[in-house]
């Protein structure tokens, strides 16, 4: 995006539109008439948004980082509506924007110019579920807390879960290829997705949505529409694979005195909890005092500078509880952990929601520069330490927290208000510095609008070509979801 | 491949010239002369095999079922070697089977013609290993069995397992997205690979080879590969996530009254079992009969219609074992089994070896017919049933066996010998009643030669004409193992 040219804030009313914001070129799309608009409502009559107010929402990211000038969502319910409005937007060259639940962080989901906001908000339904093979086949605007509501009735949960669940849409989440905290155990979606219902560019549908664990007949084309950030295709409808609730779930919360510490606690921990193991987060002293201070959650272990958030979930509480009392007597014994606390049913909200809401507390910081990176999880705090020692005073806060299990580190740098030298004084530092561990600059947000022109420092020029040749061939006039994903040619 | 026109049967000495048996025309690609074999000498010194005697063992497949006339061997050991090689053959237009540990069971790993055979086979170099991570990062050639041996002395193991390991190749493996025993704990390769290097048809490399567990920068490339069986480039290298090898391993195999038990079993076990059961197979009467009789293995346990075996992996063996017994105690004293032992430690080799030995004692029969087909569980067995019914008399055995907890039923008929009014009776019958049920024609094996002109059948239309234009992207020549996964233009 060649860099903000004004302020933004998070938390802030206003913010500036993007277009104006970023040095970017609207590409020459056709622009918005009143037939479009009248076409739009005899396809999908009342559900064509148009007043600024209503639309307003929808052009501006979570953060609020980046906002559109949309002037049209709309919001189809089925397939066939889906097909029937990129057909003619593709035939009138009108660039459009998919947007599930909006809680990208990487304004991947909102539009960068003028382009047609399609909402998946109203494709809600859940289409089957089997109790036998626990596989859900359901619309892409299904809310995800909504389908893990819905599985729990049936003694299943959702293969994902992540802060915005409340929010966010699974077609959004396969469209993302999200991540989240039950990846360690039941792996990305890259496995769990069975099946995808899409529809291309042109307006036909691609139905692959199967619902079959095991299925080598040709190409697996679903593969290339999970993590693609809407850039390919619409995902209308997702089959995926659902684990059985566990029958017991522990939480420990622990402190350590050294990032090593945190390692071998990690190592010690695999062995002892093996298959009931469902999550391994770590946390920094400096998060902790964030959300005590924003959000007045109270830390149940304190003074250390290092926090472990451990989870198992497994199918005997009696078996699982004996893992967890003799991980716990082993990592206190040899030091690994100085304090701890093994959360009962009321505190296990408590030690969660101090994770989950890091992200939350970081906001009221001011502006905050968000970096998701993968590393070796040996040098996944090298980084931090690196950051806060090169940014010194500039910086306010520099804190690291993330899946310890995945290797994931979600560093965040915050400030009063957004400022060039200190954007100039981590960027491309910490690419450089990613790409040197042969890491990925993207872990799990993806590249969205704000990550793109860096996709070199994690994946080779051949590689970008090959993108930009698929792109190329599955939406030849590039209207769907434009700015995003892929750099603008040199 | 418009059918058989001859005999041809596994166990046999000869096979017919698949170009022979089958209504199949040569494309038009060069034929090699004396320069190309002289430029390979070059490139590959005293590793470019000429010889009929030595050649032979490549053209054929492990069933005996097809046969290649290819005169040319060439054994590279690095990356760059293969892409030399693949410059030279995109250049003259040279077709290329690129070949693994040539186990497959459709017909993809040898040539239909006179196709160079690449093989993978001297390319069996680990590259890393990382026991924080457990991620492996190795050549194509590597031997399935060698990598697991290798790991276990690290403690840990590949997350797939076959009966073919001791001869498969990993990149074979990824290559034909290879499902097999550990699927149902681990999940797909699709999941577990984190990365590639391939070379393209044109000889440029693509390297996709990071050892991340996540990482959403772009398109991710490497899928398309998986599973694409050597048809849009060749897997050079493979970075693979492995599970921890489970401290206690436990195997259970029991006998049931009726499928409709061995269902119900399943659920019981898998909320019984949860998280430690890492396999779930069955089998019916008859495959146990045809492994005693051919292989003059005993049956642990005898009379029943069908058998389970069950595997449990885990962390804890006094965990395990309760969870296993009160299982056991549950499943007879609610008369869902009737019959049961569970392995000690000497019993398991042969428990195991019941199971994984099936496909031997088949080809001892004669003939072969192998279906390996994806369906709803509740309706695995049915197709067995409905085979032998409107088989009658004309089959020697209908025999069905597979991985149940995957909904992967392997469906195979025997005859004395290969009949064209027999294959007509079961095809396209097969492939309607899977199709009927929205299963896959191919759940583990692929397309290859033999199933490539029945991909409609589990694939709508416009997914395989997505599929041509993919291959035509990436392999514009078509010389990358020509004739498989894809249907002929009509």
């Amino acid at each position: 995006p060649g860099g903000p040219r004004a302020r933004g804030c998070a938390g802030s009313r206003e913010v500036l539109p993007t277009c104006e914001r970023y040095a970017v070129r609207r590409l020459p799309f056709a622009r918005l008439e009143d037939r479009d608009v009248a076409f739009f409502e005899r396809v999908l009559p009342g559900r064509v948004v148009t007043s600024e107010e209503e639309v307003k929402p929808f052009n501006v990211d979570w953060l609020k980082s980046v906002r559109g000038c949309s002037q049209l969502v709309l919001k189809p319910q089925t397939t066939a509506e889906v097909s029937q409005v990129l057909r003619y937007c593709h035939e009138r060259n009108l660039a459009v924007n998919p947007q599930g639940g909006n809680t990208g962080l990487v304004g991947g989901s909102v539009p960068v110019f003028d382009e047609i906001i399609l909402s998946t908000a109203l494709m809600n339904q859940i289409i089957s579920f089997d109790k036998v093979s626990g596989i859900l086949v359901c619309q892409a605007g299904c809310v995800l807390e909504r389908l893990n509501e819905y599985l729990e009735q049936q003694g299943f949960i959702m293969p994902l879960d992540l802060g915005a669940k409340g929010s966010c849409h699974i077609g959004g989440n396969v469209a993302t290829n999200a991540g989240g905290l039950r990846l360690l155990r039941y792996g990305s979606l890259r496995g769990t997705v069975l099946g995808l219902e899409v529809v291309l560019a042109d307006g036909s549908a691609l139905d692959c949505l199967t619902s079959l664990r095991k299925d080598n007949t040709g190409y697996d084309l679903k593969q290339l529409f999970i993590g693609s950030e809407g850039t390919l295709g619409v995902i209308t409808a997702v089959s995926i694979l659902c684990p059985q609730k566990p029958k017991a779930v522990n939480l420990a919360f622990l402190g350590c005195q050294s990032f090593a510490k945190v390692l071998e606690t990690f190592t010690t921990c695999r062995a002892m909890l093996g298959e009931i193991l469902s999550a391994y987060e770590f946390m920094d002293e400096k998060c902790m005092d964030l959300v005590e201070r924003h959000l007045k959650l109270s830390c149940p272990v304190t003074d250390s500078p290092f926090y472990v958030l451990i989870e198992t979930s497994g199918s005997n509480s009696t078996h699982d509880e004996e893992k967890l009392n003799n991980f716990l007597e082993q990592a206190m014994a040899s030091g690994l952990v100085t304090d701890g606390t093994v959360a009962t049913d009321s505190k296990k909200i408590k030690a969660s929601h101090l994770r989950e809401r890091i992200t939350e507390a970081l906001t009221h910081e001011g502006y905050v520069y968000k970096y998701d990176i993968s590393l070796p999880v040996g040098k996944l705090y090298d980084l931090v330490t690196d950051m806060r020692a090169r940014l010194g005073q500039s910086a306010k806060n520099v804190v690291g927290y993330g899946h310890l299990g995945d290797g994931n580190l979600h560093l965040n740098i915050t400030a009063e208000s957004y400022s060039h030298s200190l954007l100039d004084a981590i960027e491309p530092f910490v690419y450089e510095w990613t790409a040197g561990c042969s890491g990925s600059i993207s872990a799990e947000h993806g590249l969205g609008f704000k990550k793109k022109q860096f996709i070199q420092y994690s994946k080779p020029r051949e590689a970008v070509v090959l993108m930009q040749q698929f792109k190329a061939m599955l939406d030849p006039k590039g209207i769907l979801n434009p700015y995003k994903t892929l750099p603008s040619a040199p």
